[in-house]
């Protein structure tokens, strides 16, 4: 098929060098890259560890994600399955220690394609939730991929709410056995990963109850499917819940339990036991079984969320300065598209949020280690902070990542669109996480909560966290800025992002009081607030995020050059929220019309310097091709030939097309006589 | 597998009454709901011919989409073939006329799912561009589907730019033909339907030259398939470019050619034709067809892109009030999410903005008649208007569609993300819209660039177009509102939007001149303006799409109780943009912030009075189960019944599972001595 070998037109464009469009965007960094990567992962030591991971995942032909766009979903599944446990095997012949330096880096350099990752959950929750005994009899066998389990807590009608769920498991003291049930259709269990085709276990989450008295929500060991041949064990309906937007590697599933008994030795009882003549009894605090699912959405902001954004901005920067189009000087050639401001104005703030979240993770997991210390010492005080302020920060982050990775696969065009661009991948990946793991309206609304309590807790006169701490602070009443480089000073914007979410917290808080006082209901006022306490709870998020920006970037003691361009980042993506929230900082004449058209003036001179270091600043990611598996985003910018050279590989390419075969050929052969 | 049919508990859930939930919500609606769906159908008789079609379409089962969701990608294709040439044979059988007043629903009515959409585009450019020898040879033929042509316009390196292709066709005077070549590979076609595993014949865009000489772009009509047995002619090299995001039903391609000699009369020559002698002659004017692009566009916005966005919103709403989640009055039952503050700021202005583009279609389609009129009679003076006003149009409505329809999933939360709820292919369908039929940046910019040329013609005191007149209008200094019911006062509202539309506009406008005065060179000035101007142009479009909505309301003539639903909906629409625009209403003080908070009091109390009507206002665009297709969106909101039928149904449920065989086996028998 290498057909243009022979084409001599085609003799120049079948090397592997660098597109010379994409290599004088290298020629003189204004900074030393590979020192910039050493910061972005954390020091030298760690790239050099990232880099050895990388080149043992990669040079694995069962990793290679060379056909990952051409796989049926079921295809796409076993794939992940195969992976896991080549993986495991891999990582025992590597000698990588489970705490390892390699272990942090294997999400990122597999980019997310294995099985087994509620199996993963699974195993956690037999660790933290079960006895020392529990622990001894499963935990091996889980660990080994004997037994496979899923986590089965999401009904097809109850999600978030998780004391609406509606699973039952009714002690009958007679065998000393719980009976699983699912009541009615609405209570089967719904969308667990591993379920659908692989788990042999579940754990199921279900409503405790003995004597007729309903206990709550408590976990059970059940078994689903044999461990001869695989089936379903009698009473147990079990299944794959079909296609989804993506995830196909993972085999979401539903579950059906009729009148299934399991062991008293099943409920997992390191908290809560029922003992055998049906007595309930509760031991220890729960809440650090809780605070570890906090760090599930601390790890998943740095490892899924961020590094999609990344990747997306990666592909559309590097592309961004390959295509070209128009003619933008008359006369003179079609200008790459990352030379128009409205592309720069697109992928260039996505950029400054790369940064921001970036450095927005090692802030959170020091703030969650530093809890995880006290809460050692029974210190429980930090814990709704950090609750507060992760499910804000899970939220937002998940969000603007989802807009961010959608704003970069637009910036390519059409060629956006195809799988082979990388990007709709990365789209319908991220895109999950604004779901899972907490619904983000419901977590901003836990957010707000937090702060409304904070405001009046404040205003009683208690001191206040940290984090919050300036929400009984003195307002300034205008912004000091005379003149456009005056949004240069990180003070002055940090002092507009304060204001602007305190105002936004203290109206709503205020709203909330008034509708209480005139006789609304508690639940009542605050619903009809909601809309207003989402945009506080969001305006509360941009300020920490802002914040910790300006302070990471004063804090860093690197090269000056360096420095400069991270400072113009965090410059940028300050302005850019400013620009694009507007209405809020506007609102009470904190900022002038004036002095928004400043902040204007600021944003497209900072768009233009940025315009030039642009290349090196996703490079200093440095993300491999194989990571990032694009024909638009390859680090040697060869877009076209890649494009092509994949197109081809498409199975459709490949195969008797039966449509001719059944509809289009008597069609075409009465055109003979015709023609 | 109805296993549920022998378990007591669900004796009750396997009707198909309708869900109590969503029956509640139609039963005392304040509007005879038949007699709106016939005002957004045009007119009663439209609904009637409309419920003909469906009950043909539907009944049929080549046409059904039980099986939609499971379907692998070249299914996916064949189906599509499959189904246009039946449609072909239906449409005669049943005496449709192709003009008729059933022909308008069939793209409703199908959703899409047919082949052969590009070569109509081909059919319909022979017929526009072919002399009448052409169309007579031609045209038969692919009536009848005896060849399938594409449109092969887009190159791997060149889209919206056509200046830029680089294909060439080049007269060779000794053999009277014409040489058809892929000078390099960033020339490849590349994208064009119907190309990849169909077409027999291409029109190809191509660069004419003449003994040397470069005279544009030139349609040509090749032939690159064999009639025999479909194998690609010698010189050509065709297939398709692999999986993209949607659209699996279309065979997007790749072609390339090699000294492809095709004969003199090859080239569609109505307005431009080579004579045997080399000479080149033009005649006519091209202009006529460049306004039948127009067309596309417009029709394009009514039948694909709003019926996407009200598609997703009948789904969303009616599933809002099935599902329920958490405790809203403390001790109550869970409450439908639909009443949740924060799901009616989500959903009811997508609902709104449902109802304002569908009011913009017949105001585009009235207005393009009228200068079809015109320019039949030799007056091309509104072509200009014409054009501006549909590209910004095309760019808002894709726009704000797509975001919508992403709102609309993901307030469904979970269940949105699985390919079930019909919502994930709703939005990889209309998101594609964004990029077709021109990139959106690009077109808003020919919009901005059309009305900083109006501003300065109005500034000289030329008199201006209807759309445009405002811009030279005074402007009043302050918005009138005083209190908050005077949001509700259409004046108000419009004066703000023309106010901000007109401030911005000029705004840009000055900009640029102030930069050439400076020195710039006019290129560098527009560019340095473009983020700017690329606001002004959508203000626009918004400013006239609310007039459209407010204007559309006023002078219908219906019932007292749609008159006042279409008016709730047409103020939150203009709040909702006023709200989510707040800083450019603010910037100069136009609005105050007191205003600003009227806007969202206001906004807040139509978000209740909305939601008691959602249903019923859904409801009245009459979409069919069979269209939506989603277990979340049917008329009878059997939402989790539905889901787990469906799911069954999923091919990974009907299959052997090899990943299990292959991998999981082995380690699962080997627990079986451990437990």
């Amino acid at each position: 098929m290498a057909w243009w070998n022979t084409h001599r037109d085609f003799k120049n464009s079948i090397n592997t060098d660098i597109n010379p469009d994409l290599a004088s965007e290298r020629k003189s960094p204004p900074f030393d890259v590979e020192k910039l990567t050493n910061i972005l992962d954390g020091g030298i030591e760690n790239t050099r560890v990232r880099r050895r991971v990388e080149a043992s995942i990669h040079s694995d032909p069962v990793f290679s994600r060379e056909d990952q766009y051409f796989l049926s979903s079921s295809e796409t599944y076993e794939k992940g399955i195969q992976r896991s446990i080549h993986l495991k095997k891999k990582i025992e012949q590597l000698g990588w220690m489970k705490d390892g330096p390699e272990m942090k880096w294997l999400n990122r350099v597999l980019a997310g394609d294995i099985g087994f990752n509620v199996h993963t959950v699974f195993l956690n929750c037999i660790n933290e939730l079960g006895t020392d005994e529990q622990i001894a009899k499963w935990v091996p066998l889980a660990q080994n991929y004997n037994i496979i389990g899923t986590y089965a807590q999401t009904e097809l009608g109850h999600g978030t709410y998780l004391r609406g769920l509606e699973t039952t498991a009714t002690f009958d003291m007679s065998t000393q056995e719980f009976l699983i049930n699912t009541p009615k259709i609405s209570a089967m269990k719904w969308w667990p990963g591993d379920l659908g085709r692989s788990a042999t276990h579940a754990l199921v989450l279900a409503q405790l109850y003995i004597k007729g008295k309903n206990y709550g929500m408590h976990p059970f060991l059940v078994q689903i499917r044999s461990l001869h041949d695989h089936s379903p064990l009698p009473g147990i309906t079990v299944g794959d819940i079909g296609p989804k937007m993506g995830f196909a590697h993972v085999d979401n599933g539903y579950l059906f339990l009729r009148n299934i008994r399991i062991p008293l030795q099943n409920m997992l009882s390191r908290y809560s036991q029922v003992l055998p003549d049906g007595r309930y009894v509760k031991r220890g605090s729960e809440k650090i079984n809780y605070f570890s699912m906090i760090l599930v959405r601390v790890n998943m902001i740095g490892e899924v969320v961020v590094g999609t954004l990344t990747k997306a901005c990666m592909i559309a920067i590097r592309y961004s300065v390959v295509r070209r189009q128009s003619e933008f000087k008359p006369g003179a050639a079609e200008a790459k598209i990352l030379d128009y401001q409205t592309q720069q104005g697109k992928l260039l703030p996505q950029l400054a949020t790369v940064y921001a979240f970036h450095f927005l993770c090692p802030y959170l997991l020091d703030y969650y280690n530093l809890v995880h210390h006290e809460i050692k010492s029974g210190n429980f005080k930090s814990l709704p902070e950090l609750h507060a302020l992760t499910a804000g920060m899970k939220a937002l982050v998940t969000e603007y990542s989802t807009a961010g990775v959608e704003v970069c696969r637009r910036a390519c065009g059409g060629h956006g669109y195809s799988m082979l661009s990388g990007l709709p991948s990365l789209y319908s990946y991220v895109l999950a996480a604004c779901t899972y793991e907490g619904e983000n309206t419901v977590l901003y609304l836990q957010t707000a909560r937090y702060l409304v309590k904070c405001l009046a807790m404040g205003q009683s006169g208690q001191s206040l966290p940290q984090s919050v701490a300036y929400l009984t602070s003195a307002l300034s009443r205008r912004c000091q800025a005379r003149d456009k480089s005056d949004f240069l000073k990180t003070e002055i914007y940090l002092d507009a992002f304060e204001h602007r979410a305190c105002r936004l917290i203290r109206g709503a808080a205020s709203k909330v009081q008034a509708l209480v006082h005139s006789g609304l209901e508690q639940y009542e006022a605050w619903n009809s607030t909601s809309v207003e306490l989402l945009e506080a709870s969001m305006a509360h998020c941009q300020y920490i995020i802002v914040k910790v920006f300006v302070d990471t970037v004063e804090k860093l003691n690197s090269d000056p050059g360096i420095h400069i361009s991270l400072k113009r980042l965090c410059h940028l993506f300050a302005l850019h929220w400013i620009r694009t929230n507007a209405g809020s900082f506007l609102h009470n004449e904190y900022i002038s019309g004036n002095q928004l058209d400043m902040v204007t003036e600021i944003y497209l001179d900072l768009l233009l310097l940025l315009r030039k270091e642009a290349v090196v600043l996703v490079d200093a990611f440095d993300y491999t091709d194989e990571q990032l598996n694009s024909a638009l985003g390859s680090y040697d910018g060869q877009v076209y030939q890649r494009l092509f050279e994949w197109a081809q590989k498409a199975p459709e390419n490949h195969q008797v097309n039966s449509a001719y075969e059944k509809h289009m050929k008597p069609l075409f052969h009465s055109a003979l006589s015709k023609l």
